[in-house]
């Protein structure tokens, strides 16, 4: 059994190879070649907390996990993540357990991977400008991302805290300096808005983050906060104004996709605003941009089968390295 | 994150101790301190193998935990394992992961307590001498649990393979030499059914393994291994004639205890054959045994419960001795 740190984790694989592994995931679900039960959740009340355990088995792989995901605002007080999460990798062909590894940056690598997928997929190829809502513990990967699939000029940086905006991107620029790409932190976006060819939202806000009537066409938007039936990121106006709509999991979007669903209960749009999946998209049963002047949408609420491939990737890497702790047990 | 290897858990957790953690399981379970989900089935068709995922919380301890249990039957062909298991534990107030641990060793040591815990409580006080049923993984651990609560002059194994109960008996005698017990391997157990105070069946079969017409009055019967509505290790007419039936769990009994089920859907005896839960007993709130004369049953199935206490109480031994694999992920 191998034990991977998210340190090793993000030594052994690149954003780039993290999105493929993404793509393969995606078309895996959208082919019917992986089961995903319902999670099961559990509630420690007495400690404010919720222990969540996402089981999966992707059969095109021949691997298994689960990752378990534990909601804990109280950490924080104590001076620990109030977001732990761990994953276990199960090779599908045994039943053994063969990896543990840190489920926090394995779930922030497959998200940003997503939205890096769809960008790849959706964005127009000369796209220069982007901006990122949110510098919480998913924006570094959603960043590493967008930079990875599209030569980009300048992306903006926006949270309600400008402080920790101008922080982030401080730190960002050093880090991907060698993506050539400016990265500036913005108190407001109405005056880029405008400007810039993809917009990501990683936020956990319950009210639109932008004003929708500002964006431009062309625009390619990936929204990866809202993941309850309450929350919203996107204004409704751009949801129903874009001209496609993809999503991750139709089934998963239909359940958990708040900017998704809260227009559709207002019976603004009904479903067939979802114009299909990612992984169809992939499997070219579905096109995706079909014109420059479309406004393209990814709403991604993440799911299982992300994880599995994802980490499945990470540990034959693990073992073709000889990197992790190898313990037998 | 601590890792511990069967041979440390093995060294952790004296029989005696485990017994007492189980006996607290069994108390929560009675009282409603923990949450026990559903478990989640996987099945990976092509390779024949099925994944379990077992979670729950109790909340009397502050742990939670997942017990990873797959079941591949064609891995003994490639030399593996053919049921491999892994336990995850959890700090309940944090969530966070605290251990990793071979699920094969819990399973049978906290299967062991349990009829230890029962025979502790049920079984005469004066009982000489013992018969266990079965020589597979769980026999061991069986039998150590008999010898840990009561001083018994001789123990008689039984196996449809008597080599294997004459290999089995031969090793045990040197590593239990010290409880003073004659471990003896029969062919048959007719000729001495009727000289044992206590019974432990440890099999897969479905079909009884003993002449329940053999049984002596006073005796007591740990069935462990029928764990499937259709398994019957007990026959009919021992559960009918016996004064009191004690299980782990009535939910978990009458969906899963064939011993119990079959005879119910034969109309021969109703749920109130079933006197109560161990746990009941052990809270005083049911008597156990009331006379020498009465034959009692405890009938397990296994519960998430003992595997998350069990785990707890080798994980708390491993902190506190500084052994285990210290990882940070």
């Amino acid at each position: 059994m191998l034990i991977i740190t998210a340190e090793k984790m993000k030594k052994l694989l690149p954003m780039k190879e993290a999105i493929e592994a993404v793509k393969e995931a995606y078309k895996m679900v959208s082919e019917g070649k992986c089961y995903v039960p319902l999670r099961t959740n559990i509630s420690a009340e007495r400690h404010g907390g919720q222990i969540l355990f996402m089981p999966g088995y992707v059969d095109g792989i021949g691997f298994a996990g689960v990752k378990i995901v534990s909601v804990y605002p109280e950490n924080a007080k104590k001076g620990l993540p109030s977001v732990p999460a761990t994953m276990v990798l199960i090779d599908g062909t045994t039943g053994i357990v063969k990896a543990v590894m840190d489920g926090t940056y394995l779930t922030r690598l497959r998200t940003g991977a997503a939205s890096g997928a769809a960008t790849e997929l959706l964005a127009k190829k000369d796209a220069k400008k982007a901006i990122l809502f949110g510098t919480g513990g998913q924006a570094r990967e959603q960043l590493w991302a967008l930079l990875s699939v599209r030569k980009l000029e300048e992306v903006y940086v926006c949270s309600r805290d400008f402080e920790k905006a101008k922080e982030f991107a401080g730190r960002m620029s050093r880090e991907f300096e060698d993506y050539g790409a400016k990265i500036t932190a913005v108190e407001k976006a109405d005056g880029v808005l405008s400007e810039v060819d993809i917009i990501t939202t990683a936020t956990t806000s319950r009210t639109p983050v932008f004003d929708g009537s500002l964006v431009k066409k062309g625009v390619h938007i990936n929204a990866i906060g809202s993941f309850t039936p309450e929350m919203q990121e996107l204004p409704e106006e751009v949801v129903l104004k874009a001209d496609r709509v993809f999503v991750d999991s139709r089934e998963a979007c239909l359940a958990e996709a708040g900017d998704l669903i809260v227009p559709m209960k207002k019976g603004l749009m009904g479903e067939e605003k979802i114009t299909g999946e990612i992984g169809e998209v992939l499997l070219g049963k579905i096109r995706g941009r079909t014109s420059e002047d479309e406004i393209t949408i990814f709403k991604s609420v993440g799911i299982a089968v992300q994880d599995i491939v994802t980490a499945a990737k990470i540990y034959e890497k693990a073992v073709e390295q000889g990197l992790g702790s190898n313990l037998e047990i």
